[in-house]
């Protein structure tokens, strides 16, 4: 009897939750067990339970997902989770603690899908938080030339130089964006938008982004009004407007959605998986084909 | 492949009730999400991630039970989960703190089974309770004139005047039954007497309750002695005494268990639903038929 | 149709172990509940919900796993689930808390693969602790004449004196083994040495053990360097080293995992098993043949 498929679900919050819950058991995952309250200490006692009990050949069959509203400490227990691993004794992980990335790596397949993103401009707003950040890497690593907005200069700048430590060859600049004369600046050669900002605060206005000519692309990922690219409705999906074309957050949830589903299933396919932005980003490239 | 049935369980107490956890199984649950120490807080974030999972069409495949040993807990956090819904966007919802409303809806489903309850004249012992409350409450619905009892006048008759409220053109009356005196006064023409009170607390003796000439049918809903009717058993089912027929606790307890699972396996008929103390009620008598 | 495997773990620490959950899913338990951070007083209301959902006829199908890192915690839930039961009104409980019960078992199951027991000297190491306590017991039940050591002559004194209440007509002695010599002496004789001591603790040299002219079976339970028996290798597996076999932890952990599973299998079978140490011994026996 082959064995069934257990995901082990470590989350930071309160109550661990539902939606990464739901969407395990549609991902085809038989036994759910659900972790709160999950910190850093925690870690090593819950994942050697996941390593220790099945054999070898049977430890592709559990698998940690690591989740909660907080990405830096969803980052530390995936780090956590996978020190822990030695030789073949280890288990596949992933990391999508508040959905920032299966929410990052949808919002830059939209964009790629529209045109070939290398050497291509972006300019991602509200890109020091954990979404923008993944997205500005998940551009940078598919050959944009990245401008990372901020209200702080210093952290955009900051945030640029962490990517491109991490993506090498790539091109990342942090730009202030805390007005309009300034977020005008940053947009003037972009091809592509994301805003990646928090729910209900503009982070564009229509009238600054019409003046952009190179401008094919918006993406804005907050569901919550005001939007954070004016003139984006939350349901665009590839919505043609004049010569842009928009997209707005539940608009890029249904490819959000696909991506979570295939990265959770594809955790079971061996034992050896550490799913972050990139690796997540490739799932979600192999379902646009 | 269709989707599976998630049940997701709030729970206000320390620990997810295990029996509400088991007959969630037994009523073909396929995956049930345990929530212990639920408060009103925490619940538009859990119910988001039910509600924005699945698409509309899947909805119903999902739902929510709210448990928990408070009754006044589980309504707020009943009423939480309903005010997240919008539109289609909704899941269906059971309230069932401390059984209270599968263990009232039982009671007078075995009472309806002697009478027809329309007019008849029913008096209930510790009526201010959740349980009593809900009892008197499907009783004025079902055309009884109902007596609260309580060992306070004032708090019997708020709680008359709220049943009032609820079921148009009731008669609800709040009597005292602090003493044999008060609760022979209050159960002289009675045809129905349910007593849901604590555990352990007996609220009228044989002897009162055998100088009432027009009574037909006693339910005790109190498990551990002494009982809340004096002269019941625990396990009496229909048992006729004299011109008496007697229900005990666990007597009650088959129907309730029944209503239980027909409750929630209801729950995924659609995701329109909320059942409360009615509606429960109603699947109750589609189980009598 | 027949009713669902419900494992029910209640589980002493923060978070309920994943250990104790996969084996559950591997044992064949359909829907496993996992409490965390259960207390004795937390136990009656968890404990009735298992016995008073499901019917006589199908509370086999319901069981109790007791578990946590703390073994005299774990003993008193596991009590104080018994205490629920009355006449055929119970489930069956299993107590394996930090895997005590099974590593113990196993490793005595080690021991009378290679020799009857009965009559022979055993000397465990570290027997003052949960895991030592049991396989002094169960070494004590199988026939041996058994020396407990300890740092302290006292606690060794204590716990052999506690073993021989326990089982009838059993030979226990306490012993100090604090220093090489005293371990010496205490090894003198023996045939059978099992080390249950903590993690990266040596409680015999091979020095001291070559002396020992009777000694025929070696077994540590301690897997992290430097191990409890000086030359013995973590994955041995009745290594044969001259004259003696070797154990290490890993090598008596394939034993322990089958136990674990047959362990909880057996839980299903009826609904009035208790599995310690002896019941689960005697499940690791029926294994063997």
């Amino acid at each position: 009897m082959s064995k069934q498929r257990i995901l082990i679900q470590l989350d930071s919050d309160k109550h661990a939750s539902v939606f990464d819950g739901v969407v395990a058991v549609d991902s085809g995952v038989d036994h759910l067990f659900q972790y709160s309250q999950v910190s850093v200490d925690d870690v090593e006692g819950l994942v050697h339970g996941a390593m220790f009990t099945r054999g070898p050949q049977d430890l592709h069959q559990t698998a940690v997902f690591v989740g909660g509203s907080d990405v830096a400490t969803g980052e530390a227990l995936a780090e956590a989770a996978t020190n822990c691993f030695f030789g073949p004794m280890r288990v596949s992980v992933m990391m999508d603690s508040n959905g920032a990335n299966t929410t990052a790596a949808a919002a830059v397949l939209a964009a790629a899908r529209e045109m070939n993103l290398n050497g291509v401009e972006a300019l991602v707003l509200a890109g020091t938080g954990p979404v923008g950040l993944r997205a500005g890497r998940l551009l940078a690593t598919q050959g944009a030339r990245v401008k990372l907005g901020s209200r702080s200069l210093e952290r955009a700048q900051q945030a640029a130089a962490a990517i491109q430590s991490q993506v090498d060859g790539s091109e990342v600049q942090g730009v202030a964006t805390a007005t309009g004369e300034e977020t005008l600046l940053a947009a003037k050669d972009a091809e592509v938008i994301i805003a990646a900002g928090a729910a209900g605060i503009q982070l564009i206005s229509k009238s600054v982004w019409e003046q952009c000519e190179q401008l094919k692309v918006l993406i804005d990922l907050n569901a919550v009004p005001p939007l954070g690219i004016e003139g984006v409705d939350v349901m665009d999906k590839a919505k043609a407007d004049g010569q842009q074309i928009l997209y707005g957050a539940i608009g890029v949830g249904g490819t959000k959605m696909k991506i979570h589903k295939a990265a959770i299933a594809s955790l079971f396919e061996s034992n050896e998986q550490v799913l972050d932005a990139e690796e997540i980003y490739s799932i979600g490239e192999s379902l646009e084909s």
